[in-house]
């Protein structure tokens, strides 16, 4: 595969992070969820990203799951592997190391934790790009950064070069489509949307793929959806979405915790409950879902046929 | 026409307000701009939103504004009128009054300026739809209110009746897809949205209608886009909707200025440069955009095919 | 008196307007209020700031308080009205209005509701000093208004004589005290703090007086602590201090409530406590504090040597 | 020493990270940095904070610092270690790393780059405190991390010793009085204030000690302010408080740069020219302040008497 030519489209999934009750990497359940998603039909794998529950594992568990990943995978689809690290020489080490551990693209945010300017994150996208050999994704996701990446300043990093794609979970639809629209001139750029509740909305303004976190509990729902919208069934891709979206309300079923809580665990659960990992741990400070939660996870996953 | 049981659909544009050298209501240019919506083929007249500078116009203002919309309008089309007041007893005052200015539906937001509370919210709409004998729609406008309506809120307020409709200018694309899914069983209950670039991703996922403020400048465009959606021709809408969106950058033309004086600006420019309206002055203390900027408008009403 | 040549100093409040059982203004408590607060030592008095409720008050209780006010003051201390309006033509009407209705100065915030920009604020403040004839104070009050003044802008008006002074309830102290710096050289201008809590930090500080609302409450306690930093003794301002600190803890007595209703419900329910007005009611859609928290405000005030 | 008994009073600046010209630990200059705050009357040490540049650094990078401050301080005052990482476990990780590097207290933030929620902030420190042998300070930097820490979740894990003291930089001046006043029961838990420009304020606020970013550059003059206030001589530290806060005035020189850029390349700037600091070198993607900012500085220092 010549990954620094691969135009990224369809369904990545951002992969989640399967725990052991005492909190360590579930080898076997992530294994089983790499093959679940590739026999989803799914386009590539996204790891170490929000979705996987990246900010919680230590520097040798991010290194775990990449091994993990690129291994049961063993070059099916591209693996884009998250970077995520509050500044640009952090950035670099990490991307470095995921090349060496077999990523075949890297997903950088803006810096975080610190204050930053539109000029700093700039040189931060070109800087990496220089110093990591692989392609570079901007991850846009401001809810988690606290700054938003410009349009324009994501089109220019394109048009030189720097970038190859942004995967957006900016919950900007507005600057999303300006995106898409100026990147119409950009045949090898990949513009890719995190919601999965308007994926397809998305896909007809133009979005060339997607990034869903939902897409790990129905990998298969998403790929039909892509498929409908590719040959211009508008109609049953957004039946198929509608049935995604009601799904998605499983999200919304944890209250009192931390939205991350409420909805990697929401997800953790239903692949729990779909028999494809072991259990529904999450990282500590985090509480995993409970008796309550599950059950109403359980009657989602029964309404959208998937048990 | 009896109000109360109109669906509202289609395209509803936020009427901007024409204002003479000196800052007065341009009456001849709000009577035309009026006209050129009807003849446009909008379903909907909304005045005094925040599109109309309701914010900056004084009580006088607003009631004139008014009184002009409804005579120009003649009955065509509902008239829904903007009670844009920081709480609860200042927009029954001119909820009342819009119903005695032949206003057909009345407009209001959560509070602002004071903090509020999800319950203060929810008992804001009850006591407002009991004060005021004419439909309520909630407009959603956390860029203007800074506070967001909950989904779950507009859903039992909407299936309590309070609410006829919302217009969402929220930006929170998964929150609207959630409320159209919510409002599938609701049948009287119209919801619409106020971002004028994404009204074809909107549609697809069951928006009713749309409220864009670019539909000013050209509203025979978003009447195309609205009827190709409701003939399941995607397509073409997708492709009107590009156009539109691409004129849509006039917003973002002036620099160093707010953005409302930056959009509501361009809009006036526009309409200005199309020959419907006198004038592009603009409410204290915003200014008028200047040469630089009307030339870039220009350019892009051409590329559009408006001039 | 010549209320443009006045240094505000010393203790203003933002005086509560009291509501009858049905939310129509109580005059006889408001006159009693005015009459407390004159015995308490303030050196002027706020009328229609956001403690003042003046979101919630209809054009007409608005004139209704400030004439009442005015009336009990009778010319013993200044009367600084609200003009807090969204915009800058609504803030000249109600400035004018304030001073046909007899007060000293007004205050207005940057405009709200809308997007804004630097640029505007400062025409918009300039524009009210030339068109209304009476000192101006600034209100920089983020947590209403959505945007922060910033201090040089502040320094430059002042230095202007577009602006008396600030009420700075902006939560910023490094801005407040390099305000406080900056305006060493403008002898006419007063710096004054709306953070009832730290009022001798403040002072220490170089503040010039304070707003606090919880001088509703305690206004001779707030007297006392003026006087002894003005006396340099600060052991006894800072004893002061911790006192009134402990007794605002009333605002955080009411839960599931809006801090609005929760903070100025606590005032109103303290000035109930001490015989000051008949009744606790707040403005719509706020509900009055009930059994339980006037029971532990009860508790403060007794605390506090105020019952 | 027996750190954990120890209170912590005074100054104790956090140590900016000077670099050599191409990014790397300036092992000279951060020698002679420690010895100038010692013998500048520095009451302890606060390394790897945001003033180090924590986030910027690798993991090498920021042992390596740890290393360095702990040699040239050589006993002489307590060192505190920051550990700023995203969640728990990766805290717990540095925390631990800290002790063995020498390190006399350990200081977190909240979860950051996550969402989060007050249960799992008050589990992350719980879980903190139980795994690492030091203790531990609470970094409240919302501006950081984007969320606050509740004064009543302070005082709660204050009591039960999960946390010997707070550093905050929340700009949150009355929650701070607060958090001093709820504190004054609890002996061995310290409050310090980050704010540099308001120190005297603060302290009369109860507040137990400082730690300024600001006393990199004149540790003396801080440390005259404290002992003034400590001596209950207001007036002085009011005098030396005001120099003090006219030089922090340096970092508001530079413009169109990060906050974080212009702020701690004022401080490395005011430490080149005052002969501490070889360079002023910024971590990448920042840039180093220019020529014209430098002269600003130097301004600043001659004025605050300085050079």
């Amino acid at each position: 595969m010549t990954a620094h030519h691969t135009k990224y489209t369809g369904v990545i999934p951002p992969v989640v992070t399967p725990l052991t009750a005492d909190g360590e990497i579930d080898q076997p359940s992530l294994e089983r969820l790499v093959g679940f998603l590739l026999d989803g039909g799914v386009t590539g794998l996204f790891a170490l990203g929000s979705s996987s529950e990246t900010a919680y594992l230590t520097e040798d568990q991010r290194s775990r799951v990449l091994e993990i990943v690129v291994g049961a995978n063993a070059g099916q689809v591209p693996v884009i592997a998250g970077a995520i690290e509050t500044t640009t020489n952090r950035v670099i080490e990490r991307g470095t190391l995921s090349k060496m551990l077999g990523a075949d693209a890297v997903v950088a945010t803006a810096p975080f934790y610190t204050r930053t300017h539109d000029t700093e994150i700039e040189r931060h996208f070109r800087m990496i790009a220089d110093a990591v050999d692989l392609p570079l994704f901007a991850y846009d996701v401001p809810v988690c950064v606290h700054s938003k990446l410009g349009t324009e300043l994501v089109l220019k990093l394109a048009a030189d070069g720097v970038l190859t794609g942004i995967k957006d979970s900016s919950g900007d639809d507005v600057g999303f489509r300006r995106l898409a629209l100026g990147a119409a001139t950009l045949p090898g750029f990949s513009v890719l949307t995190g919601h999965e509740a308007v994926v397809d909305a998305m896909l007809l303004g133009d979005a060339d793929g997607a990034v869903p976190g939902l897409a790990n509990v129905d990998p298969h729902g998403y790929a039909r959806l892509v498929a409908s919208a590719a040959a211009g069934d508008w109609t049953s891709a957004k039946t198929e979405q509608d049935r995604l979206t009601r799904l998605f309300e499983m999200v919304f079923v944890a209250k009192g915790t931390s939205g991350t809580a409420a909805g990697l665990g929401a997800f953790k659960t239903a692949l729990m409950l779909r028999g494809i990992i072991a259990g529904n741990t999450m990282s500590a400070p985090m509480l995993a879902l409970g008796d309550h939660e599950i059950a109403a996870i359980a009657d989602l996953l029964d309404a959208a046929g998937l048990r």
